[in-house]
């Protein structure tokens, strides 16, 4: 089953609003073995929507529309999609039904407007949306699935999970399972390097690299038929991944590296405190994101300034004075200054500058009866300087608790 | 000027990640006049890529690419414009610098793989990547402007505003000038039923609201022709909205308000000192994020429990017992215990539950010879409850900078 996901909204294309429905839908769909070919996003033109119509019946069984189907003269969706495969709108009382049940509760007088979201194809399946009055619809001709969502996410997928998902996954003959496999501290291209005979030859498994700033995740999504538990070829896939970028892998869950480091920290008893200079309390506030952080995490002090640095970590005056705020000597003391009754303490200070300036980044991590110190230069901008201090001081973090 | 946004990846059909590089991109486009008719998204392969962007060259003179300029095998959309424009590669000696020194800087190996990302059409404008291996390019061949981006965001968002929008600016027949009123303490569905007037008759100029997080923007942009400097027409715009809601005005800079914050307590000489609970350091680092901050940040704590609020901040362990950690009295002894030697001490304290239960969030200010409470519930889920505990105390900072 081959699906194109069609938006419908010139707000989408006048940048207005950032369209979430097609990622939803497509893992959605990815999720049952419905292979997404194509989105598309056209503006509310009767003309463009013709066309785009037409072109997606050429290329998938399945087309996914969304937006359109609005009271107003732009919202147009329906009516072309009718106009297009011949079919003709009748009324349909429950809808009816229920739209005046939502204006009297809401105490608006019904416009003449919202009748034609009573209207719905022939024969179509009508797809109740308990959060507005544009209901959705499903209609199966000639092997050609087109099914029409309302377009606000709130609409739309709640829609989408308990009608139009189990709908599809009737239909399909496939089940989908994936791994995802999560890396820090090796960048995409080397993964991929380093993988390249495996993605080169894919086919089932599939394999597929995710970058995000400092972690790579790796996707290993094996097909099989329904009823055929059987996912040897992907647990093999696996197995020869780990055995060359095992050092790298953090996690087997799909979980981030802040998530896998507060539950290791749970496991094991640990518990931390931070201090932060650069970074402004990045590294701190991206842990306590994490539900259950409460647990492992003390407090943090972001001392930006020297006096902060002197007064709140112990950080001696003389050796800013000698090294610099910036240097093996004060991420040091702020690390040991830092630690209190926790069993880690972690300290980051470093010059951010982005542009021509190289950022030069001090971690320093006090852990049982040791103080490690590392370095780092960056090149990128300002804040992705920051962020990548960040992740360097969860990749320490993750050393240490392994 | 007519253009189509095409999104080449995988990922993106899989619905592994959120495509928000079409709505930015289609955002900076309507500022200088430019027409998306449409979106499309791709997946990385070659007959499919070939077929879309010819597919686009009919409809559109001016095409935005984004993704496939990766070192892999997979990463082919410069190699397919290439062949579709019958134009060939030619090796870039800067760009191959530049990946090397990123590659020595992080210190990893420069794989053979990179080597493919020197390579450019021959005749095309190169658009460096501060952010990463992966440089953009320009074409403009038989009055077709087609312009190729990386995927991740970091690098192409930088790209884009830095040299594409500037780019397409300079081959207009018309100018646009924006003016960007950013409103904090009103909703975007608030603002807009009190400009509907304004919104619904709106030709010349245009006006567009955009929704952050605890922040709303309003876009005002008015249409001439090169040469005519008129824009009393915005300018009048401009002067009813401030007559109807100018209380929720903070900027017409188009700045975000933490760098208004910022910039506001340089010029009255203020300085801060920041104690977070519940929001784990983002108060901090988003003021941190701001470029100048080290002039008026002298230090955060974040006091994430108990013994933290007492022994750093002074809070009296008789307060927590008899009112808890989330209360107006803990509150204002942590704005009072974090001030220090700054003007301006800022405390939040607060439970940032979602889902059913409501998040309270406690801010305390301590400024000249007063301390202020404010109390703020939360519907949302638990980050986002954060992220507006962290709007509010930025907003209690706009007014008594005012």
């Amino acid at each position: 089953m081959i699906c194109e996901v069609l938006s419908v909204g010139t707000e989408i294309l006048l940048g207005s609003i950032v369209n979430t429905n097609s990622q939803v839908i497509s893992e959605s769909l990815s999720s049952i073995g419905v292979t997404v070919y194509k989105h598309s996003t056209i503006g509310d033109n009767p003309t463009r929507l013709k066309e785009a119509i037409i072109d997606s019946l050429e290329k998938s069984n399945i087309i996914i529309m969304t937006g359109g189907l609005g009271p107003t003269d732009d919202d147009l969706t329906k009516e072309i999609v009718c106009q297009v495969l011949g079919v003709e709108l009748e009324l349909d009382e429950m809808s009816l039904d229920q739209i005046k049940k939502i204006f009297d509760k809401n105490g608006y007088t019904m416009s003449a407007n919202n009748l034609k979201q009573a209207y719905f194809p022939k024969n179509s399946i009508i797809i109740k949306n308990n959060n507005g009055t544009a209901n959705g619809m499903i209609l199966n001709i000639n092997d050609n699935i087109i099914i029409l969502l309302p377009g606000p996410p709130n609409e739309c997928v709640p829609m989408l999970k308990h009608t139009v998902i189990p709908y599809l996954k009737k239909l399909s003959k496939y089940k989908f399972n994936s791994t995802y496999l999560n890396f820090i501290g090796i960048g995409e291209s080397e993964l991929e390097a380093k993988l390249s005979h495996l993605i080169k030859n894919q086919s089932n498994p599939t394999i597929a690299p995710y970058a995000n700033v400092g972690t790579v995740t790796l996707r290993i999504t094996e097909k099989t038929k329904l009823g055929d538990d059987d996912y040897s070829k992907a647990e093999e896939v696996i197995k020869e991944v780990e055995n060359i970028v095992g050092e790298f892998l953090y996690s087997k869950q799909n979980e981030s590296i802040e998530e896998y480091i507060v539950k290791k920290m749970i496991e094991k008893g640990e518990t931390i405190s931070i201090a932060e200079s650069c970074t402004g309390g990045m590294l701190s506030s991206s842990l306590v994101d994490v539900k259950g952080a409460s647990k492992v995490f003390a407090e943090g002090i972001i001392a930006y300034d020297n006096e902060s640095k002197i007064n709140r970590l112990g950080v001696k005056r003389a050796t800013i004075e000698k090294y610099g705020a910036v240097s093996e000597q004060t991420a040091r003391e702020m690390a040991i200054g830092i630690r209190g009754d926790s069993s880690i303490g972690i300290a980051i200070t470093g010059v951010s500058e982005g542009g021509e300036k190289e950022g030069v980044t001090f971690i320093g991590v006090s852990y049982k009866n040791k103080v490690n110190i590392f370095r780092y230069a960056f090149t990128s901008e300002r804040n992705i300087n920051r962020m990548k201090s960040v992740k360097k001081a969860l990749e320490i973090l993750k050393m240490i608790l392994n």
